[in-house]
């Protein structure tokens, strides 16, 4: 039961798209991640995700719409919508997401991520 | 799919040790809460609950330690664990748990909250 500073956290993070470990909690995971340019389109099967804005901005694009999310937005994206990220400048988010959550979804390319450190 | 912003959902709080649930997602809620003065010793017999400072700062306070938490810290209490928050002045804090937990956990006194409003 130590306090996680985020702002520490996020210090440790040299690398965009690479989503870190803080916290674990009910078979959740909290996690940061810093975010510059377009993600690829994809969707959970079966894990909502929620995204938090520490720093920065970003779109969260889904095929019907676009929703801008500033410092302190949040957005939870239900399980099956299809969505992706786009930031044009650098933003550091918060994610809450099922332990063992896939960052690419149903996709797996380039950008997949396993085996997450913790930070 | 709308996001959510922490300042004016916490515009919307008038009444301190009372949480407002603002997301779900994976049978677990997003809470917001202003606290201030001492909560009672509690524990929640299967929930873990994380607690994220917003704005302003307090202590968790727990059997053997206490921990100070400023704006942008985090900490993860763990079920089963006894804990009291105190804030001497008004603090903003973001909570993460399962659906349902109670705020008072295993205790129930005048502090205790049901139905808790979605706003």
């Amino acid at each position: 039961m130590e306090k996680i500073n985020l702002l520490q956290k996020f210090d440790l993070i040299n690398e965009q798209w690479s989503p870190k470990i803080v916290g674990e909690l009910n078979g959740q995971q909290v996690k940061l991640a810093k975010l510059k340019g377009e993600f690829v389109w994809h969707h959970h099967e079966e894990e909502d995700e929620a995204f938090f804005v520490v720093k920065g901005s970003f779109r969260m694009e889904f095929r019907d719409k676009t929703v801008e999310l500033n410092e302190g937005d949040m957005i939870v994206v239900p399980r099956g919508v299809e969505h992706k990220p786009v930031a044009d400048e650098e933003v550091w988010v918060m994610l809450f997401e099922p332990a063992g959550t896939l960052n690419t979804g149903n996709v797996t390319n380039e950008k997949t991520k396993h085996d997450l450190e913790t930070i």
